[in-house]
């Protein structure tokens, strides 16, 4: 193997470019050529790919989204798709992959690995929500971001004794309200994974209150409603002069943690030395601190699981 | 004089605490005792209100929000309202006051200095909607965290090729929208004190995307309509894989910058001397740079004017 | 058991307001009664022990620092002292006890757990030099600050094309030079548990000179030596335009960060657990991402180990 | 006129992009052609010239540093250098240049326009030691960092009720120390503009210790003498427990705040209007909120003068 492509696919999050970074930097280390793709499937079809040197990754692990570009590209899911991506790679003489996104952007690579050119899948996106990986490059970030807005609205909710609903992203996983709840001491944290009862968030609320507690906030993912509807349900229950936040897309973007930057480093480097095994097919990820790979078919009949202790946890500090 | 009080009224507004604790000391330093007195005007009324020393302002000049807390109070507007607080005053021996918040506030103020009760007003709201003042404490630091904001969503946007319109706060001024507009390098601000053209600002997204620029950002100040609304007209020009953000409540919390610190340092500092020197009714503010001081009264007939040369300067220079 | 006490111990890190908060929350909701001991071991001998309630440990999980102050101590290693801090345990009625602080406090937990009051110890310290734990609390947020700073530094050594060297704290482990130096793309790491050539580090500044890199960052262990000594020595094998930071006590502050404050809570809340089995002598850790606990006789006779492929890693990938 | 130029010169400072940025669009938008010159005058002179367009500038004015690089140069100071960057000028057809720096950089650009070519000059400096202006580009950006660190510092300083002195730059003049001394609360500020009584801060240290006062802080400019030299002055009056921190390079990096960007923004915008009126040698500040221009010449002859206001203040309410 003398040339690898890297591209980014689905939702962009922070430290893809950390990642990008490492798996160029290693293969340029290791002799390989490495060719950028821009715009994931979609640029890989249609040819928009470039030669990488050592300066193309410099000044880029600290910057926030993918300087290769994103796309959202369904027809890779086809044949059809897929042997026109074949087709740029045989003219660009790239006979393996490196490929950053979420779960959908996996299917890709186990497709071209079984048409003989080796992928590898790197889990990114902040959502966390991949099987047989403990964390997800972009998700500390993100939890991060969320943490900052949820101090900043504490601010405001302790001067006016308010309530606060804040919604937050993960799309069907709760790790991302899971995490920044318990970190930000959230009197609630209402996820997909559990179900609720709002007369018990009202009583915790109004508990405080007597006491003398000044703010209470809710965190809520967007995978079990919207804020909207939540804090119009509370209302039910009593006036908790609540308000309403949707953090939105801040939660993708800025420059990636310490945390975000290592590991993928680590994860972008372990990639190329299974290409250079000669393995594909393959999704890495970090288990027990360590860095792994599984087949990316088994993660398909995988469910990813939060990190439910930290609900529990959650409900016996925070009151 | 031996006696001043001091509240926060309305919404808060970070550099708020900077404020009390410059109040707080330039008093005690002239030999002044001070009061705190909780949620503005009803905690008047309601003679919640306490003794303060130094320490009590000790390590609140970084913090966001008031720790005097702060609360709407609209039945101070009557004039029995006025003489329940008054009747307080008298009870703790308090002779005037320091009131920090926005031109709701400065109403009370008035009202306390023409029943006999010297009252000085201080700009704090993020809004920067105050006439007789170029900026208002906590506009600075809001300005800023929108900026995080934007330039966070910046990075998104450039990996997907999309349009955001982010909407910020100012109620009916465009201040916020406008500094944070330029500072972000907003392809279009749209704010209440300009007509704005859809059509243009389609073409200006066209232009921009033919000429191969990876992002759009419209800042929209929520005085001229809700984003999504923005939004849904925007794509009915073609389409800009718009998105929409809405800042929300994050813009008013958060440690203040060392602008909102110094300004509101020097302005609770000149309160302090303003009402030694036997005067009441007065309403502070930066103009040029100085700390100046109004009549109230005057402030009730004037209108506060954005810096509109902001608005041509974008046009000129962000495409 | 019905009364538990908890201090905080050596140098301060951030995040230990958080587990004081964890500690007290969860003691609190299992029944217990706590007291705060201010200044440590020191607070312990004095006597300067009040009761705490929920409301004592609300608003300071954001906060860096202890807000029960830390001191060293080191009267309390002799028996006297002991029996003095013993003589205060009686009279407060309190029977065990949670240590927040670096291995030297566990020292005395250990004794007051011999003497027959239960201590668990919780290792917050920014240095990660504690054994049997991956991590420390204090670090995660130290290792992002530090980063921040690299980031800060880059763009001027990249607008004059200097070489900097920045001294990192972490007394005699490298893990706070590792984790940030992977993570702000360090040329050269330097650390006490690696050997380092200074030729083969100028040898590889030149290499990026010539290819058009337009800076240098080395991250330096103040384990090694000083920045100066270090520039010093760099200096007599090119022209390198060095300058030299020594970043100093930014990195024991601030807010801890989202993985801080959640490890913190997680071992506040393990702590209490561990004293209700009526277990003592015991340091809390996190171990594969799973909270555990050690005898700390244990650990008086084991080592820490910084997580030494990251060096690897960053000499593959750092060019 | 049909082609400038433009280039960054002395020491770096946040929001150089943003002008540059902004210098870049205006003239487009004007109909002119613009050359960027890399490394100052030693890029002038060596003809390191290349052509910029509307992305040239694109997603540059939220990064700190600046992308067309800067150099010292005294070489430029000598007629033989000027005629030699004169010679680059003419080769490449420029007629104009705009200069962005500190009042090093101004000399060039005076010599420049009595060559016959117009150069106008930026006031580029984090020190904002440049007279004829309220504030330089870079200015508000470093004391929003050296504040940062402050509550930093404050944080640790507390929980070991420690005495810091924190050593900033300024070169020869106090704002820096000035800004962050008032906006962090310091107990004293000390600055070259003013002498200082060892006794009385010493005294002030111990007046706040013995009211219980946690941490003490003291922000000492750079050209007044080294901080070690201070605390060690410090400790002869007394046992402060004091610390050191120099915050070197940090302060001149980093993103800029809306202020530096906007400021940045109105001065580049306005550089390029009066190279269309045809004048040079003119040096762009603000004054009294508005944008100014002042002959070079008489910007030598004058001094920049600190808020000296500010330290009085200081005075009066840290205590």
């Amino acid at each position: 193997m003398k040339r690898i492509g890297i591209l980014t696919s689905g939702g962009d999050a922070p430290g893809m470019n950390a990642a990008i970074r490492a798996v160029t930097r290693k293969a340029i280390h290791e002799g390989l050529e490495v060719y950028g793709i821009n715009y994931g499937f979609a640029g890989l079809v249609a040819g928009d790919i470039f030669k990488m040197d050592e300066s193309s990754v410099g000044d880029k692990i600290q910057r926030g989204g993918t300087f290769l570009y994103s796309a959202r590209y369904p027809e890779f899911a086809q044949e059809e798709g897929q042997l026109k991506g074949i087709e740029q790679l045989n003219k660009f003489g790239i006979e393996a992959l490196v490929v950053i996104g979420g779960d959908g952007s996996y299917h890709g690579a186990l497709k071209l690995t079984e048409h003989g050119y080796n992928a590898i899948g790197l889990p990114g996106t902040i959502d966390n929500d991949i099987p047989y990986t403990d964390f997800t490059i972009g998700f500390d970030t993100s939890v991060n971001t969320v943490l900052e807005s949820v101090d900043r609205i504490r601010d405001t909710a302790t001067s006016h004794e308010r309530t606060f609903v804040i919604e937050v992203m993960g799309r069907g996983a709760g790790d991302i309200a899971l995490w920044s709840g318990v970190a930000g001491g959230a009197e609630a944290i209402v996820i997909p994974e559990k179900d609720f009862d709002m007369s018990k968030i009202a009583d915790k609320i109004r508990v405080g209150r007597n006491r003398g507690k000044k703010h209470s906030l809710i965190i809520l993912a967007e995978g079990v409603m919207h804020a909207d509807e939540f804090a119009e349900e509370l209302n039910k229950y009593g006036d908790f002069q609540t308000r309403v936040t949707v953090l939105g897309h801040v939660q993708r973007g800025g420059s990636p943690t310490a945390r975000d930057r290592v590991m993928a480093s680590q994860m972008g480097s372990r990639a190329v030395e299974l290409l250079l095994e000669g393995k594909g097919g393959l999704a890495i990820g970090i288990e027990n601190n360590k860095i792994v790979s599984h087949d990316i078919l088994d993660l398909f009949n995988a469910k990813h699981h939060a990190e439910l202790s930290l609900y529990d946890l959650n409900s016996d500090i925070s009151f």
